[in-house]
């Protein structure tokens, strides 16, 4: 018997003999290479959406949760259509650009003008309107690398607020420098707001290597025009789901112990990473569990739908849930790719740090250091923890995570079957630990 | 003064006070610079490559060489247009495709039909046309990494040789696993060829992550329809250019030691590894060289036009010059990338094998072993070689080259300016020690 079976075996206090303990750890990765092979790219509100529902449902089904179904929700859709990004005289050269999600199109021929750069947000928000009016303006903002990509805050601003700043100052269109961390040549979409007092601007992003690229030609040529198309389209409301899957309780099936990951992804990559990976594991999780002895309290899975679009899914369940919430004694999601986890954090009341300290005890065979009571759970869980719901967050090593996140890179062959399988033990020694318990994490 | 000048100065022989070294190691570099941001991409026979012949006559006249020209040459020019490869039911997405240089087009509606995977071109050539015919050919062969890049030989047959040996079969079209060793998603394109007695079917490259993922759908479900649609054009005969440009000799004016580099690119990158870094190198080896004192035979730097697409230039250069080659002392070229220079090959007559030693012990201070006297000196000047034109080839570092040739990944961010220090420093020791000698490397 393998060790860590030992430690789950113990923690999960069952009474079976070793030779009937057949956890398979590659469960998460298979499950998360049948999503990324059989669906591929999801785009919330897409016909691969809709697939990715089916799957879903197929996959509960399959693996012997008790209940299974999925719950609609009204959503803005946005599509993809083709962009490009030319360089004017004298330097003419395409640059690789992908519209950011939620972007209105240009006119079909494009819009042609002068860039202006800017190191950053904030610079940008200092500029005066003659330095922008009828421009393209260009944020050439880096982002740097460590395990909780803590980077990411710093320059999400210029893809989500750029669009209104630069429309204010009376700029054309944006630009931006990916939020990315990889120099290879990939563009990071991700979504980006307008304002309703605001004009509304097109909002692009380019490839780490094609910000360095245009930063150069401008100070060979700081009079340089570019031309920017991209045919996206706002079709409207359509419908989309969360799907929801349970392993009932045996003896406490109206406690919810929730865990969690998105099933949409952007449409250029397989979202393998993000989130193929937090699907395959906790799906894996619950299964796993019931295979091993049901757990005292309910285990639910939701695969939230919508995250990238603004963790609409994760509203539409708050609100549909809501005087059901207090039933939820726990909830986490992953959604942090496929690296290994290495702290716990814990977003749980004051009484219970003792607690904490327990479930980081069980996990330090795992190489799991204890993190801070600060918490968010992950993107979607936040909407539950904002409304009283304890969480963790398993946190995972995303040194390279912002290398493929929202690009057409994130793909299988960047999850790793061996991290993926520490990250399920984690996982199903933290769920087991919490489902098993009488703990109440709110105190 | 710093080592690598004494080592240097020591070789040239010059007479010169250490004052007044003034080697500006960062040349090549900024050279490579140039290419790339103000011409970019510059396919052979395109509107950009007449501006890269502009560039580099203009270069050649600002770096106060004595003679520059450009010597035209016909070539067939080929277009790349939009591609798209789709996945069929049950499984629908897309996969990265890229167009191999030279494939004709799809119907404008694309080919639609079941795909057939063959681990190599071996394999399809051993295939009964009932395995082929109406198909679209897959051939799914991996390609592994060392410094010589020696793996490229077993692959690349595939690409040039697969449309060929696929419609002989029956085939409908060919796609291959990219020529490359990134699981980072961009396909490697490259010239393909046709032969006049079997039917011409577009040929593309995936890239190794959508050759994995489409080997595991095929896994999942056996029969699968692909859609690839291309629009390339093959317009037609157009001129393009070698651009040529002396250091006369101030004593043998008439024996031309020959220095290369190509001078077009592939059209997505920006033809920075392959082959940017290559013209930096042999414009600022021959530029530096003038200014340390004029080497006493002529230095004759060539910018072969076309060798993407069959050594096209380089076949012109040795027509026009068939009567003058017994005049080229020497010839090599730079087109591996920018690592660094590990072993000196050399492709000298027999007699001349102490000189060769002679050379290597030069170099040995920038860590150069001896290698073998078979060396092609490289792609263009193999046809020189042929022609009984003595050569070397300084062998690069190339482990991570084929991570980036031939893809938009090629960019100037991928090349290390220290490794190019290196690189520049070889081939001013190299070039300066057979300019300023009398040896004869035909014997």
């Amino acid at each position: 018997m393998k060790w860590w079976l030992t430690t789950i075996g113990a923690a999960l206090s069952l009474n079976i003999a070793a030779k009937d303990f057949t956890l398979d750890d590659t469960l998460a990765f298979q499950i998360t290479e049948s999503l990324t092979v059989e669906v591929g790219p999801r785009l919330a509100g897409s016909e691969a959406d809709a697939r990715a529902v089916v799957w879903a449902e197929q996959k509960f089904k399959q693996l012997g949760f008790d209940k299974v179904w999925s719950e609609p929700f009204t959503m803005q859709y946005w599509q993809r259509g083709q962009a490009s990004l030319n360089v004017g005289e004298p330097f003419r050269q395409n640059l690789v650009v992908t519209a950011l999600g939620g972007s209105i199109a240009t006119p079909f021929d494009g819009i042609n003008a002068q860039v202006v750069m800017f190191d950053s947000l904030d610079q940008l928000k200092q500029a005066s309107p003659g330095e922008v009016k009828d421009k393209i303006v260009f944020i050439n903002k880096s982002m740097g690398k460590d395990k909780l990509g803590s980077f990411y805050g710093d320059v999400v601003g210029a893809r989500s607020q750029g669009a209104v700043e630069a429309a204010k100052l009376g700029a054309k269109a944006i630009i931006i420098r990916s939020v990315g961390t990889s120099i290879n040549r990939f563009a990071h979409t991700g979504i980006m707001r307008y304002s309703d007092d605001v004009a509304r601007i097109p909002a692009a992003a380019i490839s780490v290597p094609d910000a360095m690229q245009l930063s150069r030609m401008l100070s060979h040529q700081p009079e340089l025009s570019l031309q920017l198309q991209m045919q996206n389209k706002l079709p409207g409301d359509v419908t989309s789901h969360n799907v929801i899957a349970e392993i009932t309780g045996s003896k406490y099936p109206n406690e919810i112990v929730l865990i969690s990951a998105h099933l949409d992804s952007w449409d250029e990559g397989t979202g393998a990473l993000d989130d193929g990976a937090g699907v395959g594991l906790v799906m894996a999780t619950a299964a796993l569990l019931k295979q091993q002895g049901r757990p005292e309290r309910t285990v639910r899975v939701v695969l939230f739908g919508n995250e990238e679009g603004g963790l609409v899914g994760a509203r539409a369940y708050a609100a549909k849930h809501t005087a059901n919430l207090k039933n939820h004694v726990f909830a986490s999601e992953s959604d942090f790719g496929a690296g290994r986890i290495w702290r716990l954090d814990t977003g749980f009341g004051e009484k219970s740090q003792s607690f904490a300290k327990t479930l980081q005890q069980k996990l330090a065979s795992f190489g799991i250091e204890m993190g801070t009571n600060t918490a968010s759970g992950g993107p979607d869980v936040s909407i539950l923890r904002a409304q009283g719901v304890p969480v963790v967050s398993l946190q995972q090593d995303g040194t390279d995570y912002f290398d493929y996140h929202h690009t057409p890179n994130d793909t299988l062959d960047k999850v790793d079957p061996e991290s993926l399988k520490q990250n399920l033990k984690v996982w199903l020694l933290t769920t087991a630990t919490i489902a098993n318990s009488r703990v109440d994490l709110r105190k």
